[in-house]
């Protein structure tokens, strides 16, 4: 029996694979409960290390919480800023990184490393393992608003420990990813860091190797 | 504007959404090498920390490399066994955790920790945005290879250092993920160790939060 999907199928998924982007620019539209519970689900049909489904999704609408959150980007981007010197500077200094106070919802989405703990399967000899299942959460979230026509950006420009306070996380728990969801005027051809010039595309060829680092084709 | 997609299309990405398994039982059918590339240009297609990619794939074909793997995820296997007692023991030790030599190929998909450095733009103050990007990239692998009928097994039960020396991984660059993949004979219906009764899902409500950890519902 063939478990494929049908072609159709197949080009929706990889449409959805290629035209999701990180989105900074939203309108203020509000986003439907059940579109976002529909988002959300997806989120919890990630695959999870030991099947122990360590996330939490703190939903941020207070605009209060959220200005503080966005102080503490700014704080952590005037310190982003100083490292990138020159014409770089300038440039990093021109775009876009976040849409936090300007987007429909905040979305926190948080690891508990001690669920269903101590001993998870899948997770006694690669402890991290729970984080990387949050973050395949992210995605599937992030896949999923891209098909109903909701952008997502991800603000990694906070420190941790200050977005953990913020979000009265207690100890054992992580913020992994800080998202902005909203309706937005367009979603980009290309990421834009591509189309700014920031970094060239790299290859498919040189990311692939064969049995070994460094080794370019196939042995046989 | 509407940015949707079609509800056919959207029925198509929940649905591999849905359907998305880890998978470790294969057939020995080779993958076609032009569905293999669509599927690892999925993956490439993820996004990215400061658009910097920081993502390799190793196509592990070789089957004395193969072994290699498999041993190291035995002995790993042996110490976490006995850290799961009594009837949870019996239950570990039934269950098929991987599938490194009976699957048409394994992917060791890497992280290279310098892509592109030292400063990147959303890592400055997090780090370890790069290993997030490159999981990202292994989630878009998985649902792209499910809409292609492949099944898709991450192993995460091996000693990351035994790993990278197995696959020459120079300094600075750590593996993520190794992945079995080929075609199946079947997608369970639900996450084998829900059905084998190791954990319970968790329910939806007990998941969300609104606007600070720990709040049940909204402030208005």
């Amino acid at each position: 029996m063939n478990h494929a999907f049908n072609e159709n199928e197949k080009d929706a998924i990889y449409r959805v694979i290629r035209e999701r982007r990180d989105v900074r620019r939203f309108k203020t539209d509000a986003l439907p409960s059940s579109t976002l519970e529909q988002v959300l689900n997806a989120a919890m049909q990630a695959p999870s290390v030991g099947y122990s489904q360590p996330w939490n999704f703190i939903l941020v609408k207070d605009q209060v919480i959220r200005q503080k959150v966005h102080e503490a980007f700014r704080r952590a981007n005037e310190e982003a800023k100083s490292l990138f010197q020159g014409e770089r500077g300038e440039k990093y200094a021109s775009l876009k990184l976040e849409g936090i106070l300007d987007s429909a919802l905040n979305i926190c989405v948080t690891c508990d490393r001690n669920r269903f703990g101590p001993a998870v399967l899948g997770r006694t000899c690669q402890p991290d393992m729970d984080l990387y299942s949050t973050v395949c959460a992210v995605q599937n979230l992030w896949l999923a608003a891209r098909c109903e026509g909701i952008g997502v950006g991800w603000v990694s420009i906070i420190k941790p420990e200050e977005l953990a306070a913020l979000m009265g996380l207690p100890e054992g728990v992580v913020p992994i990813a800080y998202l902005c969801l909203g309706y937005t005027e367009g979603f980009a051809p290309e990421p834009e860091l591509k189309t700014a010039g920031w970094l060239p595309q790299v290859p498919f060829e040189s990311l692939i190797y064969h049995d070994q680092w460094g080794q370019r084709s196939p042995k046989d």
